[in-house]
């Protein structure tokens, strides 16, 4: 049996307000991401903690989880591009070695 | 403290248009994978970029994540067996090293 | 360009049954781990499989997605607070390396 074809990449999951969808996904088309998948309607408690009463996230808000698959050089620039997001808003960015088998229909 | 078992896997996570939820699943099932997991209603945009025309997926598009926590010799014979549906259709399956504990009950 | 700061630290992924949220996002709370975010209306397939007769979950359960990230001292703890809960329900825990960018804007 032959192997399929596998990329390695990084997986960045995301995680914003719902309001600042367009922001982050203008960022990636801008860093050359141009595909990405959201997962709407997340619930969240913040990181920082319920009892410190530091919330990153009040468990009412609306979050996404946008996630994209991207090249490794790709990850600092896009991880950069949020810093002057993260003194405003909250959120965070999880950053994952995976591996990708693409289905690609091309259409003409 | 005791260490809890677990076990090292391949995590799958598919990503395909909702329509075609019963031939990945059925595929899953043919392949051994009985168990799985799905997230619905997401949105997405294709990996080929609006920029450039060649959309995978339209925004509109309502996509399933199908997950499943596989062993790595199954990995190979399902991205083989997704692959004539590649050439009808789009999509993306993304390949990641886990570590899984199970809570199982047993119904008699 | 600078480095954007990374942290490495397991991401767990907890399914189970929506009624037993509360239940597991007080596990966290007491273990420390304050942050975590819920993905709601996951439809799932039992991990032991239709075919023999074993399912963790059926076909029309609701499941929610219980995603947190921690450092790797708490993942043991974690989960052997979670084995009493197996004896009686069924799910699964997936644990992944990742790295995390936090954004986080501290409220006064």
């Amino acid at each position: 049996m032959k192997e399929s074809k596998l990329s390695s990449l990084k997986k960045l999951e995301i995680i914003v307000g719902g309001e600042h969808q367009a922001f982050a996904t203008d960022l990636l088309d801008r860093a050359g991401v141009s595909g990405y998948t959201i997962i709407n309607n997340l619930s969240g408690k913040g990181q920082h903690g319920y009892h410190e009463g530091h919330l990153m996230f009040n468990e009412d808000d609306v979050l996404i989880m946008i996630i994209a698959a991207v090249p490794d050089e790709l990850v600092n620039p896009i991880l950069q591009g949020f810093e002057p997001f993260y003194n405003e808003h909250s959120g965070v960015v999880f950053v994952t070695d995976i591996q990708v088998a693409r289905m690609v229909k091309f259409q003409s």
